[in-house]
């Protein structure tokens, strides 16, 4: 059994509490809220460590801008400690030995369940052992587990911040769109699905459609003035020129 | 059986071929490509409308710029006459009578097959015979049918831009940026297929999250300085505004 400490109680901590319950090999003794006052905790234990004795990892789930001084209460604990994140370094954990990152790759709201066998793992470890370790416990939830350097999870952090977050704003302006022209944004839903399921098939450099990769002017022209709103119109000259500059390259 | 002839020979054209072809009640009796010499074609028979006296709807299935030109060859067909397209008005048929709109609210690429059943058909008919008919032939594929005037559908449609077309290119910034740190861009896939499915049950804007959701602008900085690519650096900067805006205003 791997016992598991996990600091932080936010949508991250939240998903991996309910995915290690599932499986038989990891054990989750305990969790601190991120804001606990560890001085005071844990202390006096820390001092000898005993109040560690049994765990194996310690996952700091908390957010970015605090990992690293959430770290330092347990930097002298001589067990693998993680963080969750994907634009932090391995190093904000702390100098040298049994650092990692156990960073699943995926967008969490409490409200909404997701499946962790389909969410890739992204794993990063100081050593050999505590990578197997990792790779043990990644394994046990997800069927997609991958050795990342930070560097290499930078990468893929900011890529996702693409096609995720900046994705999902586009969808809202989509909404207000259709707000704003009295027809129900459900009707943009099936078109939302399908654009994301055609990347499984196709590139998304071959599966561009519409007015800007067709360098229709004319319905350009005629979304410029149709757009209310300055910053949609702005987004829409952005966007549309990047696609333009895109294809334009390419062919 | 309603009889259909399809002017065009796109995408939409093939996948509507396909989704009539699977029903009893529709029979595609002829398919012109856009680009025929109709005037040789049928300037004769046409005189008399004999050619068409079978036919009970003529669908044109071409693009936006030439669906106006493409009519005219048969705007003295005292048929029903349609056009598929998202944005461009239902006048562009011909002046007056037994002009429609039949647009299905979906991206198509021929490599990629739909089921039609869950694809929303958009209608508009300038007489109520004519929507009867074309409400008839759209329920006998689609399972959403929805009458929406041309200033609605525009506004759809401008909206499945940002939604579709906007968000594939930004997966595609996402692959771009995952190549240059030699990461598998199939790590995002399950990201952006969550992304997508989220909204079946959360807002848009309950479901954004992300460094400009947080205003986060330690990661923000990062973000900017590790972009290579100027025009993704400008990208990731309108976007993050617009987000930045949209929540200051409403939180």
């Amino acid at each position: 059994m791997i016992k598991v400490i996990i600091v932080g109680t936010g949508n991250v901590s939240y998903h991996l509490q309910r995915a290690f319950s599932k499986t038989e090999s990891i054990d989750v003794i305990q969790i601190f809220p991120g804001r606990s006052d560890f001085n005071s905790l844990f202390s006096s234990k820390n001092s000898d460590h005993r109040y560690f004795e049994d765990v194996d990892v310690i996952i700091i789930c908390v957010s970015d801008d605090v990992i690293e001084a959430v770290s330092k209460h347990f930097e002298k604990i001589p067990k693998l400690i993680v963080h969750t994140s994907g634009s932090i370094s391995v190093n904000a954990i702390r100098d040298g030995a049994r650092s990692g990152v156990f960073y699943p790759l995926q967008t969490f709201s409490k409200k909404r369940q997701v499946d962790f066998k389909n969410i890739p793992i992204c794993l990063e470890a100081n050593e050999s052992k505590d990578m197997e370790l990792l790779k043990k416990m990644a394994s046990s939830i997800s069927d997609t587990v991958n050795e990342i350097d930070s560097k290499q999870r930078k990468a893929i952090h900011l890529a996702a911040v693409f096609a995720n977050n900046f994705s999902n704003h586009l969808y809202q302006i989509g909404s207000e769109i259709c707000e704003e022209g009295k027809v129900p944004f459900d009707l943009l839903k099936p078109l939302i699905a399908e654009t994301a399921a055609k990347i499984e098939t196709l590139n998304p450099i071959e599966a561009q459609t519409g007015p800007a990769r067709r360098n229709d002017m004319e319905t350009i022209k005629k979304h410029l003035v149709q757009l209310q709103n300055i910053k949609h119109k702005e987004l829409y000259s952005t966007l549309t020129e990047s696609i333009q500059n895109t294809y334009g390259e390419k062919l």
